[in-house]
């Protein structure tokens, strides 16, 4: 199919999409869990092939661990499946309520924002994930993923699109799949069909998509997270927090890459801490002053502040001021997460205040930095944009709203000129049920 | 100055106005009314060679009204700032509070979103709201005005520049101008330092800076509004409402360009209604079943179903049924506000679901969809894009978020694996002040 129909279906079952209520959404996401449960043996046998042809590619092994489809990745995605269905509906939530006269009311109220094209790399589970988040949030998907799990991606999506064809009231193209890099590009263009771009995977996929998109994309470009250990931070708690937030896991966006030092600590701080790293294997690179105190590691170069390793390496430099930290955070960090360790509360407040990142911390690991850990219960990934959704994204993200007016013949007349009749503008309950009006 | 230079700085200033507290943004205002009063004489002086200029060089008087600044607008200026005054700082409210676990607490912030580029066309005056409503956000801006106005632009930018100067805390950069097309150009694609484009002006420059922005854009393009008259409506209120909704200011983006009328009705109301027109000189185009009724009326082609007239024009399509209009809308609209008229609940429900419009109303006229209107004091615009803001969009829409994590030594590695504590995900009153913590 010409993926402009692709869209221009999409986009039809968008708007019956925005009427399905949250017990027929929640009876597909069940529906597909255990399909997936059911045809199992089938998932694992069509992912084999994509597996033995990427071996065969030579893929690296960490790639195709990503692509391979086990037991333990199957109850993984219906356990999510299952949690998704508990969370509340995001669509119908009354965000204001405002008597704007007697008789004539405003409600702002959530509401699907529509087609979302969802483009990402190699892990086909994430796939199936994405697609119910959507699915979730009233809105239709149309799904890219990774080559290499070609055949395993059209296995899933014919399996949800089979699932939702059972089921009433849900139209079927609330999901659908495309192939080739070419349908991205001439999706990327469609704004007239296309709400929203989610790409995930690389920093370069995303770099691509943010480049060649008219349409609004969310996603988080790269995470150079930053801690910052000021002054009169306690030695130990920074000790602790800055292994944590390298070696936790350091393949994770949230996971810090530069770490600051106060100049009036380092000597104190810098020692021990490099101990501690050298224990779990981290490789550390310093700037002049953090190499006269740890004359073993490697010198930082400008290109080293710029870098997410996400691996076992780490960038040190010394300043001179809280000031110098925040002016390198602003400047060489991605604007996701970065954190400072201090007891001073004055400088806290100042580097949560003037460090123009998603998240901000005092005192904790930048790893915190993640929906589940938040309480958001998904997470449809973690944004750098400033516009829209920010950080960590529940499925509020995958929601926008509308206004509806409730009148009985109201008219703007009455509202304007010499004799103009007053607006009212009383606050009402959110909680009321405007479909009764 | 080049325009790297230009939003190199507002991007430092950016960072300075995250800090400036509400009295302080609300000092500048005032001392710019203040100002713009103490100069009026002076204003009027050069705006009127900008005047001059215009009339010389043919442009149309309608253009040269929206140019010319004489005291009346000068009053309107002042008082709306003295009016932006009175309102909320919308910096530093905090949306959500989680307890994560004991002595980890996760606040949700509201913040400024940076740097916004406003590009406007004519309307000197507008340069001023603008700039003020951004500040007021703590966001910093680049205004690029009307080339007609190009000496307006320039004193009242100077005007506001010496004013910040003379008030301390509070960053000069705050308020820059450029003058030419190519620096707006250049503006677009600078992502790393721009955050959000305003346009405001006709649909072919609104259209123009979509498609030309890497940066997130918040405006219209056009508003393409409907009234649907269903086969029960209170004829004598769809009379008023639709008249309303035409005449009452056919300029405005919430005016309806088309009527749709269910068949059923056709013959009892449209009769009335074109009288009713007739008398406010408003020109009718109709589909053929509609001319069947009105004989008079010229032919509405298809052209006639995309065009926004915003002017004493109106096309009228005679519909089968509440689908048919729906899909009408949906279709040829431009998701900007539509209404139904009608006493049957379950068909307003459907309309005021299935719509995908910023504003959907029942029973009242299209001309409510307006910030003032709404009670949010100031509107920024009317945007129809879905993400970030849609709909009239008041002072909310120039902030985003950051969220603030406040710790005392706590690392992920204690939150998993086998013997994981567990989050607590305890909600805090949100009226809690966050920087004493």
């Amino acid at each position: 199919m010409d993926v402009l129909d692709v869209a221009k279906r999409a986009q039809d079952a968008a708007l019956k999409m925005a009427n399905v209520n949250g017990e027929t959404k929640n009876r597909v996401i069940i529906a597909v869990a255990e399909a997936i449960e059911h045809e199992r043996q089938q998932l694992e046998r069509v992912n084999g092939l994509d597996v033995d042809e990427a071996v065969k590619d030579g893929t690296p092994s960490s790639l195709v661990k990503r692509l391979k489809i086990d037991r333990s990745k199957i109850v993984e995605m219906t356990k999510g499946l299952r949690s998704l269905v508990q969370l509340e509906d995001p669509v119908g939530k009354v965000l204001l309520a405002t008597e704007m006269d007697q008789g004539l009311e405003l409600y702002k109220v959530t509401s699907p924002i529509g087609v979302i094209a969802a483009v990402f790399e190699s892990r086909p589970d994430a796939l199936v994930q994405i697609a119910m988040l959507c699915l979730k949030s009233g809105n239709v998907s149309i799904l890219k993923g990774g080559s290499e799990a070609a055949q395993t991606n059209r296995f899933l999506v014919e399996l949800i699109r089979k699932t939702i064809r059972k089921i009433e009231g849900i139209p079927e193209d609330a999901v659908q799949l495309v192939e080739t890099r070419d349908a991205v590009d001439r999706l990327l263009k469609m704004d007239k069909h296309v709400n929203l771009v989610i790409p995930r995977g690389s920093s370069s996929l995303v770099k691509y998509i943010k480049e060649n998109s008219r349409i609004p994309v969310l996603g988080h470009t790269e995470g150079i997270c930053h801690e910052y250990v000021d002054a009169d931070a306690d030695v130990n708690m920074a000790i602790e927090i800055c292994h944590d937030a390298k070696v936790n896991y350091p393949a994770a966006c949230n996971a810090m890459e530069t770490l600051l030092v106060h100049k009036d600590i380092a000597e104190r701080f810098l020692p021990p801490m490099a101990k501690r790293y050298k224990e779990s294997k981290v490789e550390l690179r310093g700037d002049r002053r953090a190499k006269a105190i740890l004359p073993d590691i490697a010198e930082a170069t400008e290109e080293d502040w710029n870098k997410e390793y996400l691996d076992l390496m780490l960038s040190i430099r010394v300043v001179d001021s809280l000031d110098e930290a925040i002016d390198h955070v602003n400047r060489y960090g991605s604007h996701h997460t970065d954190g400072i360790i201090t007891r001073n509360k004055e400088n806290g407040r100042r580097f949560l205040s003037e460090v123009d990142s998603a998240v901000v911390v005092r005192n904790a690991s930048t790893r915190f930095s993640d929906g589940y850990r938040f309480g958001f219960g998904a997470e449809v990934g973690i944004s750098t944009e400033k516009v829209h959704a920010r950080g960590p994204v529940g499925l509020e993200g995958l929601v926008t709203y509308k206004y509806i007016i409730l009148g009985n013949g109201q008219i703007v007349e009455s509202y304007v000129g010499e004799n103009a009749k007053p607006f009212t503008h009383r606050k009402l309950e959110t909680s009321v049920d405007f479909r009764k009006h």
